[in-house]
């Protein structure tokens, strides 16, 4: 199997670009719809937080986890067989890796890969200098600003699809954009991939909460895209969490063993609020976290060498009163920062960030620490930032409003990877000399040239004078986001999909459905 | 005069570093009081946005504006001796620099100095790997949540000044943290500058809006000070607008010399909303903004060379539509990150960014913008930050709750700039034993013995559950810390002052205050 993004350097790719300029930014003004920003291709550098002392440090204690107190795979008799087989001194369900034996199975996954979108010109890369947004994952409940908070329902899980995929700056539909309790557990699954297939054509994420719910995830793509397709190509990318610290339980790993045996994607992460999984410590978290990396990583490896496997690391602090977590703080950012080169070094691609917070409402809190974790985010250089729109109280809800606020702040970041124009437009010389000292720009002929796409326009800002946003009602940023999100449901009309396929899909889902009953829990 | 940060590596500086670890964030807990934070020394590198070949075609366009289109110095026929006296070709009032005049005039600028402070211990370093916050300047309006907006009064002026005094995480008490209007604009300077010496022992700014009450600013810092200490130290650093674009007015051009002559510092500053005092893209702007620092910043070495001068650079951008300004947008990043690398190259101080943004409350867009900007400002090494709290509605209003909540944010990027410890308790190894997988950290041994310090706790997040922020009563951001300031104000204790000096200072007010009519324009 060949899993790299070559695939993307081609016309569907140089369209892509194209879009990138005046084109995608009158896109990102409409504020959803139709015309859609392509993933990024960052333009700028990385910024990093250490040196390489302290990278060849928490490396090295990071082989000293592995080795001498090792991760426990419970439950799993087949991971330990793969892990004995592979040369590692298996104690019960404890694996002590070797030093670099880890390192030397990843050597055979991907630095960067194509996930397929069923509409081609929706794929992304998935490593190297690319930045693919997808929404928030995971929340019990939803809020918005008409009725508060309350349990997610399958009806709230296709609105926040519909919403991802109306919004120009998010590439990727995600998984769980919210938990539809609504439908028995062990068929929900069902109901959440397809929506994804249904109501967008952007690439989706598969179920995880069971190896048999993966099986289907993986089946249903093989109707979208055909069996032969999926057996070579990636068209999932799913999420394994780590138990931390240093544990990987039976369920996630049936669920990573099935999609890498598949050639899909996955993204061992381990979930740290640091304080409690994790020393409290930003070196500390590092070694713990990249060793649970290397390890749950390497055993996608064992299970199809070549299978794309993405380094994750979800970074939180906790409050040391009340065992809260705390999201936009600095050691979670310095967490990120240094977690994001350590991936570098080892080749594979990078998951982090997002638009965290702890705050209940889309109000300031949620906002400033939404945007330190978003610009940690992008700076560090992540790849795959899952969370990035819609989250809110650390993941217990996704927030109607906060969403197409978030949709905001990501357009804005995609426009700053695009780094700065030193073309002759760009130099503006020719506007300096026509205005000259003590006039304005703002009829000359280049700012006229350039009025369409020369400012990132904001969807959610009010920019207006005190007296204007008086007399509008003095509407909150979460007021106005209110509006938008309503719109954006209003105008969004689904994309065609074969009556052939839906018709199977459905098929497919009745009789899982019917094969067992409903379970709760 | 020997103008070098030296002063600050003594074993003041040393207390102050200590002041970095575990007492200065044990301070920062308290939120505001006794304890400070000193001034931060930055252990992360700077982010960077152009390469060696963007920074030099910049740098050719600066020079090209200086000697083909010229710097307007208007009404000021002293300055224009200055520069012909220089090598300059002077028509009229527009300057011409022939090509490496300024930067040669600029050699005799310092890279770094000191301002001192009434407190020596809370002198700062401006320039190298120093940042130091100041709080919001220039706003008529004020606003808080109980009466709303309304205009500042010298009441008003107080206030921040001793929230600015009370925050941990504030340097410097800044210059004009609202405009008392209820004084006469001739006479309020002296007020101002009087209420920063008496409520704050933290380095301020003179006033700038005349020369004469430029020359009173130093008048009442000499007597603060001692005329002698004044002579061969900078007291004071002030703010010195181009009226972009590329024209600097009498007012200003008196301050400025003023304040050379004095030794004391100036930050020169174009003012740019980007689309009307400048080109609509990053590159035009940033070699007109390098043109007009490189002439006003000359200017203060003829008055005399070795005055400290600090680049400015403030960034915003305007709607295309409305021509209102905006902020916390990709463009203004990318100027500020481009303009203080072109300071660093020039070899003086740099100054942008600070909390900025277009919002009329402390919701959820101040919050982003706000952010957004700060860490811009932060990554891109600025030396200066003016604006670091309390910004509201473009710089109209000085809020009070945003004051708070902003210097929250402060206090977390100064420990972000504390960067990876990478000790052995850093490392955390023990906490990794002595847990092991599946266990918690929460008890360990390096847990207990990290309490206090391990992360950054704000004063104003609510990290609860929500079921424990619902019985609080469902308070936003805006609404915690309206509590905050007013706990802050309510603990102020003004810092000893010299009886002596203060009478000397209070006559010398009334004595001026006497000598003129009231103005109001």
């Amino acid at each position: 199997m060949t899993v790299v993004d070559s695939g993307l350097s081609s016309a569907g790719e140089a369209r892509r670009r194209r879009g990138g300029g005046a084109e995608a930014r009158r896109a990102r003004r409409a504020g959803g719809g139709a015309v859609q920003l392509p993933f990024i291709r960052r333009r700028l550098s990385t910024y990093e937080v250490l040196d390489e002392e302290g990278l060849a440090l928490i490396e090295a204690n990071a082989d000293l986890i592995l080795e001498e107190i090792g991760i426990e795979f419970r439950e799993d008799e087949e991971a330990l067989a793969l892990w004995r087989e592979a040369g590692a001194d298996v104690q019960e369900s404890r694996v002590h890796c070797p030093r670099g034996l880890c390192r030397t199975l990843l050597k055979t996954a991907p630095e960067s890969f194509t996930q397929h979108a069923r509409n081609p010109e929706r794929s992304v890369a998935i490593g190297g200098d690319a930045t693919v947004f997808a929404p928030v994952y995971g929340p019990p409940f939803v809020r918005d600003l008409d009725h508060g908070r309350r349990y997610g329902t399958i009806e709230d899980f296709r609105n926040f699809v519909k919403l991802a995929y109306q919004a120009p700056a998010i590439h990727h539909s995600g998984g769980t954009v919210c938990e539809p309790v609504d439908v028995a557990v062990n068929k929900r699954h069902l109901d959440m991939v397809y929506s994804h297939i249904r109501y967008s054509d952007k690439p989706f994420m598969g179920s995880v909460t069971h190896p048999e719910r993966a099986a289907d995830s993986v089946a249903m793509a093989e109707m979208l895209f055909g069996k032969d397709f999926v057996a070579d190509n990636c068209v999932l990318v799913s999420l394994i969490n780590a138990n931390s610290p240093m544990v990987f339980d039976a369920t996630m790993l049936g669920a990573l063993k099935v999609y890498a045996r598949a050639g899909q994607g996955t993204i061992v992460t381990p979930f740290i609020l640091a304080g409690a999984m994790s020393p409290v410590t930003v070196a500390g978290t590092l070694a713990q976290v990249l060793a649970e990396v290397l390890a749950g990583a390497a055993l996608t490896q064992l299970c199809r060498p070549g299978a794309p496997v993405v380094m994750g690391c979800f970074a939180a602090s906790i409050s040391m009163q009340s065992g809260a977590p705390t999201f936009g703080t600095p050691e979670p950012a310095l967490v990120s920062y240094g977690a994001a080169q350590l991936a570098r070094r080892l080749g594979i691609p990078f998951r982090t960030g997002g638009s965290l917070c702890a705050a209940k409402t889309a109000d300031a809190q949620a906002a400033y620490e939404s945007a330190n974790t978003l610009n940690t985010t992008l700076l560090a250089g992540t790849n795959f930032v899952l969370h990035s729109a819609g989250w809110l109280e650390g993941g217990l809800a996704s927030g109607y409003e906060k969403f197409v606020m978030d949709c905001d702040q990501l357009a804005m970041q995609q426009r700053f990877m695009e780094g700065v124009d030193l073309s002759e437009n760009g130099q503006a010389l020719s506007a300096i000399r026509e205005v000259g000292p003590g006039s304005h720009y703002l009829g000359c002929q280049h700012t006229q040239d350039n009025f369409e796409t020369a400012f990132y326009r904001s969807t959610v800002a009010d920019n207006n004078s005190f007296e204007q946003w008086l007399a509008e009602g003095s509407k909150t940023a979460e007021e106005r986001a209110n509006a938008l999100w309503k719109k954006w449901l209003a105008e969004y009309e689904a994309p065609p999909l074969d009556a052939g396929i839906d018709d199977g899909l459905q098929e497919f889902i009745a009789r899982r459905k019917a094969s067992m009953p409903d379970a709760f829990a």
